[in-house]
C-alpha cells in the first residue's frame, strides 16, 4: 500500500478518502506513533486506542472552527499527526519540537493546553455558554475519558451543564482502565454496563441508532426517545447520566470508523448537550501495549521488540528509592497508609500495594478527596502517606489547608515531580509546592538531596505528629549521598563544605549536588566557597543566619520559582529576626542576598538539565553567578 | 413552662426526656439562636432549619464518641448549644467567645474545625475507613446540606463510598435552598423529586420505613429491599445514588424529632454506607427569616422585631461598592459576564443579577469549575468576572493555573474577603491569596485602597487581555479616596505624601489608611515619613526601588501574610535588580526593608481592627513600629 498518511496534510484531506482508507490511514497512524515513541518515550497505550475515534472526529467536524477540548490531553498524538504535525513528530516532546499535550501555539486544532484531569467538560461548558451570548454556531465537542470522568471538577461541570441551550457534545472515552485500575462507583457502573452485554450488543445498539439517524432532528427529546427503543441492555448505562438530566446515547464501537462518523455527523445537529459513550480499547494494535496498557501508559523510550520491556533509564529515580522505603516503613508499622490518585506505577506506589494490598488506596484522578480521606485517616491515628505529583497537588490546596494545616493532622504528602519536569513541559512542572504550602501553619516541607535524605525524612514524617511534606524530582538518586555523618532532624540545615572566601551557597533539595560540584570547579579557580544543605524550606534553620552575620554573601539555590519559594521565606526569616533583636550584622547580611531559582515564566518542555540551565541551577551557571560577583561593579556611564 | 434547656448540660441530659419535652427543648433552642445572632451577628436560617435534626441525632448518637462531621458548619449552633456551649453562646464569634463553626479546642463532640464546603463525607470516608482498619466501632455520621452535595469534593468522596465496609451514615440536609436558589442539574432532580410528592407522602414513607425498622438488620441489601417497597414517589429519589451504589433512605421530614430518632437507630446498625434524605425548612420558627431565608442566611446584628432588616452596619462596603461598579460596567459593555459560586449576595452581585439575567451565573459552590467556565467564555471573547472571597479561591488555584494564567485569558477574578475576616475566623481568612496567585506568570494582582481604586481597577481590568484579580477585604470603604489625582496604571504605584525622614511606608490595600494615619500621627512628633500606594502586587513598579537607592527605610504594610506577600515580591524585584544592573546602592537598600503583615499562625475569630491590630497594621501599630526603628540598637549585654 501507498503511504496514504504522507498525503494528509489537515484533517481537510481525510474528506475525500474511502472508509477503507481511513482504515489504513488508522494503522499507519499507530505506526507512526509507535515508531515515534519508541525513540522519545510519551504515552502510548491511550493514543494507539484512540486513533480511529480522532480520524471519525476528523471527519465530522472541522476543528479548525468547531472546538475540540481534550481531557488531560496526553492521548492527542493522532490529532497532532493529522492537523499538519505529521513531519514533526519525530520531535515529540524535545526542546522546540512538539508538546506531548494540546499547545494552541502549535495548531488553530487546539484550543487549550492542557495536562490536568477534569477540565475539558468545563471549559467546553464556558465555550458553549459563549457562543450561546455571542450567537456563534461552531460544534463544540469534550472528549473526556473514563478516568477523568470521575475527577470532582467533571462533575460539577456535568451538574451545570443545563446552563447550555445549545449544541455541545460530550464524548465518554471509556477503556475501562483509566491510568490504572480506576476504584470508584462511576467505573464500578461503568464496569457493569460493560459485562452486561456483548459486543454484538454494542453493534445492535450502534446499527439501531444509525437507523434512527434519520430521524436524529435538532430536538433532543425525540431523538433519545427513538433511540431508546433500541437498548437492550441488562443495565442502562443511560441511568446516572440521566439523573443528572444529560441525554445519554451508546454505548458504541470506538473501533468502528464509519458509525462513529455517522454518528458525529448526526448528534451534532442537535440543540442540547449530550454525551455519547464510546468503547475503545487501550493499547490497540501494538501487542505489548495491548496487553500491559499500564506499563505503556506513560514510557520512556522503549525497543519495539516485544519481549523487552520500557526502559527506566537504568539509573534509580527518587520515584523508586521513595517506593522502597514507603514498603519497608510499611512492614514496620502498620498504621502506615498509602494513597495515590490514579498514579500507582508513577508515584512509586507498586512495591507498597503488592505487599499490603489493605493499606493501599487508589481512589483515581481526585486529588482532592484523598487529601481529606488522608486527615480523616491520620484523626483516626493512622499514619496516610499521599503521593501525588506536585503540579497535582495544586488541586488539594485547600484540603491541605482545611483539613490538614488548620487541625494539625500528621498527614505526609509525598510529592513526586516537584521542580522542574522536563519534557512533559509547563503543565506538569512542580515548581510551586513551597511557595503555596509554606503559607500554611504547622507544615513541614522537606526537600531531600539525596537518596540517604529522602529514607530519613520519610522516617522522621511518619515520627512528626503535624502535616509533612516531602518534595522530591523526577531524578535520579545522586551516586552517594552528601550529609549522611550529619544528624538530620526537623528544621535542620548541614553545613557540607566551608570555604574561606565570602560566598555561601545555600542549596534546598537536588541543586545541593549541582552546589557541590561548583565548589570544585570554584576551588580549581582559587574560590574557596561554601556549601550549605537547608533541607527544609519549612522551618527553616535559625543558624542559617549566621552566614548573614559573619558578612557572607549568601546564594540561595531551589528547584523552585524565585517567587515565594525559599530563598525569599530566608529573607523573610532573616528580616524578622533582624527587627526583633536588633541584630545590625544580620542587616547587614542580608543586602547581599542572591536568588537561583526559576524566573516568572512557563518552561517550555525540554531535557530537565536544559531546564535547570535556564533556572541558573547547573554547575556551570552557578560559577558563572559566583565569578560575576566577584568582579568589581562596572559604574555606569551615565 | 420551666425552661428545660437550662438542664440541658450535655447531649446525655437529652436522654431521659420525653418527645414533647424533647419538642420544648426544640422552641428553647431556636429562642437562644434567634435572640443571640440579633446581637452577635451569624448565620441564622439554615441554623433554625436543623433544630429538631440536631436534637434527633444526638438522641440517637453519642457524639462524645461517635463522629459528627460537619459541612461548612454554619449550622452546628444547636449542636453547640447542646453541647455545653449554651452559656457561651452569647459569645458566639467574640474574640475569647464561641467559633461560629464547629471547633475541636471548644468540645469533644467537634471532630474538625470546618467552613469550606464539601469536606464532611470525604473525611468521614477517610474517619470509617480508619475505625475499619483499627477495628474500632464508633459512628460516624456526616451532615451535609444540598447545597454542599454538587461540590466536587462530595462527588470524589461520594464515587469513592464503596472503600467502606462498615457503618456510615450520610444525612443530607435538603432544605433545596443551598445559599441562594442552586442551580444545576443535582438541585434540579431534588426539586423534582421534592415537587413530585406531598407531605402525605413524606410522612407514608416515614412511617412505612418505621414500620419495617424491626427488618433493619445489618445486611444492607435486605433492609434496602424492605424499604423500597414503601417508596410510592412520581420520581424515585433514590436512582441518582443508586446507580452511584449508594443506598439511599428517604426523604423524610426533618422536623419530626420521633421519627428520625428512630430512623437514625434503625439505620446506625447497618454495615455499610447508606445516605438519608431529610426534608428541612431554612428560617423554620422565625418568620421574617422563614420568608427570606437568603437575607437571613448570614447576617449582621438586626432588630427581632419583623419589619425592619438585617442592619448591614449602615456605611458602604467594599462589596457594594463593587456591585454597583460592576453594574454600571455591565450596562456599557455586554461582553462582561458575572459569575458567583452560591455567593449572589456576599459578593455584591445582586445588583447585576437584577439588571442583566442573562449575564448573571450562578454555578453553586462549585469554585473549581467557575474558573474553568470563565475560561471557556474569555477564549469566546467574553469579558467574565468571577466572584469568590478569597479563602473558596483557593479551591480554584489549579484552574487559574492551568486555564487562566497558562492561556493568558482575560479572567478577572473578583476576590471579595481579601485579607483578615473579622468573626468568621481561621477558616475564613483571605491572607494568603497573593502568595498563591504571584506565583502565576501573566496575573495581573490590584489590591485597592479605597472605592475610587476599586473603580479603577475594575475598569482596568475590563480593558486588560491577561488574567486579572483584584482584592479588597471585608470592610467599609473609606470615606476619602487617598489617590484619585494620580492616574491608575497597570504595575504604577502612587506616592501619596513625601517626608524628609529616612522612613517609606509602601502599603498595598486598605493599609493606605493606615499608613496615613501613622504618618500624620507621627509628623505631630515631629518624625515626616513618606507613604506610598503600591497599587499592584503583581507586577510591582519598579519606581519603588528608587526608595531604596535613595537610602530610605523601607516598610512594607499588607492585609496579607508576611510569608510569601507582597514585601517578599518588592524583595525578589530588588534582589534581583541589583544583581542584575550590580547597583550597589539598591543592594544597599535591601538590608533595611521591614515587613508587616500576618504571621504564621491562625489569626482567632475577633473583630477585624483587633486582628489588624495582631498583625502590627493598626495605625498605633505603626507608630510604634517606626519609632522602634529610630531608637539607637541596644547591644547585647553577653
Amino acid at each position: 500500500m501507498t503511504k496514504l498518511l504522507e498525503t494528509i496534510n489537515g484533517p481537510e484531506d481525510l474528506q475525500a478518502l474511502t472508509h477503507d482508507q481511513l482504515i489504513q490511514v488508522a494503522g499507519e497512524i499507530r505506526d507512526v506513533i509507535t515508531h515515534s515513541v519508541s525513540r522519545t518515550g510519551g504515552h502510548l497505550a491511550s493514543n494507539l486506542g484512540v486513533v480511529e475515534l480522532t480520524i471519525a472526529m476528523h471527519r465530522a467536524f472541522d476543528f479548525h472552527r468547531d472546538r475540540l477540548l481534550w481531557d488531560v490531553g496526553h492521548q492527542c498524538y493522532a490529532h497532532k499527526i493529522l492537523t499538519g504535525r505529521r513531519e514533526m513528530f519525530d520531535r515529540l516532546r524535545q526542546e522546540n519540537g512538539l508538546s506531548g499535550f494540546p499547545s494552541p501555539a502549535e495548531s488553530d486544532c487546539d484550543v487549550f493546553s492542557v495536562g490536568h484531569a477534569g477540565t475539558s467538560i468545563a471549559t467546553a461548558l464556558g465555550m458553549a455558554l459563549g457562543a450561546q451570548h455571542r450567537g456563534s454556531d461552531e460544534k463544540i465537542v469534550a472528549l473526556v475519558g473514563d478516568a477523568s470522568i470521575v475527577n470532582g471538577l467533571s462533575f460539577e461541570a456535568l451538574n451545570n451543564l443545563s446552563l447550555v441551550k445549545r449544541q455541545l457534545l460530550i464524548v465518554l472515552n471509556d477503556n475501562s482502565m483509566a491510568i490504572d485500575v480506576t476504584q470508584g462507583a462511576m467505573a464500578g457502573f461503568m464496569s457493569r454496563v460493560r459485562l452486561s452485554h456483548t459486543y454484538e450488543d454494542i453493534r445492535k445498539t450502534t446499527n439501531r441508532m444509525l437507523e434512527h439517524l434519520p430521524l436524529i432532528g435538532p430536538r433532543v427529546e425525540e431523538t433519545l426517545e427513538n433511540v431508546k427503543k433500541t437498548l437492550r441492555m441488562a443495565i442502562t448505562p443511560s441511568r446516572l447520566f440521566e439523573s443528572l438530566n444529560i441525554p445519554y446515547f451508546g454505548p458504541i464501537d470506538g473501533h468502528d470508523i464509519g458509525s462513529m462518523i455517522e454518528l458525529f455527523k448526526g448528534l451534532s445537529e442537535l440543540d442540547r448537550p449530550a454525551l455519547l459513550h464510546v468503547y475503545t480499547k487501550k493499547g490497540k494494535g501494538f501487542t505489548p501495549a495491548d496487553d500491559n496498557p499500564c506499563k505503556y501508559h506513560s514510557t520512556g523510550p522503549f525497543a519495539l521488540d516485544s519481549e523487552s520491556e520500557p526502559s527506566a533509564g537504568g539509573q534509580r529515580s527518587f520515584t523508586e528509592a521513595f517506593g522502597d522505603k514507603l514498603a519497608e516503613l510499611g512492614g514496620r508499622d502498620e498504621k502506615i497508609i498509602a494513597i495515590t490518585a490514579a498514579m500507582p506505577d508513577g508515584t512509586g506506589l507498586v512495591n507498597f500495594r503488592r505487599r499490603f494490598k489493605s493499606r493501599y488506596y487508589d481512589i483515581g484522578i481526585a486529588e482532592s478527596v484523598a487529601v481529606d480521606i488522608a486527615a480523616g485517616m491520620a484523626k483516626q491515628g493512622l499514619k496516610p502517606f499521599v503521593c501525588i505529583y506536585s503540579t497535582f497537588l495544586q488541586r488539594s490546596f485547600d484540603q491541605i489547608f482545611q483539613e490538614a494545616s488548620l487541625q494539625n493532622l500528621p498527614v505526609v504528602f509525598c510529592i513526586d515531580r516537584a521542580g522542574a519536569v522536563g519534557n512533559d513541559g509547563p503543565t506538569h512542572h512542580g515548581l510551586w509546592d513551597i511557595g503555596c504550602l509554606r503559607l500554611l501553619p504547622n507544615l513541614v516541607i522537606a526537600a531531600p538531596a539525596d537518596e540517604w535524605e529522602l529514607c530519613r525524612s520519610l522516617e522522621l514524617a511518619a515520627e512528626t505528629q503535624k502535616p509533612f511534606a516531602i518534595r522530591y524530582p523526577k531524578e535520579t538518586v545522586p551516586d552517594d549521598d552528601f550529609g549522611s555523618h550529619m544528624p538530620y532532624e526537623v528544621g535542620k540545615s548541614a553545613l557540607l563544605r566551608e570555604g574561606d572566601s565570602e560566598y555561601v551557597l545555600i542549596a534546598l533539595g537536588t541543586p545541593v549536588g549541582q552546589a557541590l560540584q561548583a565548589a570544585e570547579l570554584l576551588e580549581k579557580d582559587g574560590l574557596s566557597v561554601t556549601v550549605v544543605n537547608a533541607r527544609f524550606a519549612k522551618p527553616l534553620d535559625e543558624a542559617m543566619l549566621d552566614w548573614f552575620r559573619m558578612g557572607k554573601t549568601v546564594i540561595t539555590l531551589e528547584d523552585h520559582s524565585i517567587a515565594g519559594g525559599f530563598g525569599s521565606a530566608l529573607f523573610e526569616m532573616a528580616s524578622r529576626k533582624a527587627l526583633n533583636d536588633r541584630d545590625e550584622a544580620l542587616r547587614d547580611g542580608i543586602s547581599r542576598m542572591v536568588l537561583l531559582g526559576a524566573g516568572d515564566d512557563y518552561l517550555p518542555a525540554a531535557a530537565r538539565d536544559k531546564q535547570l540551565f535556564w533556572m541558573n541551577l547547573t554547575a556551570d551557571k552557578i560559577v558563572q553567578t559566583v565569578k560575576g560577583l566577584t568582579c568589581p561593579p562596572q559604574k555606569d556611564d551615565t
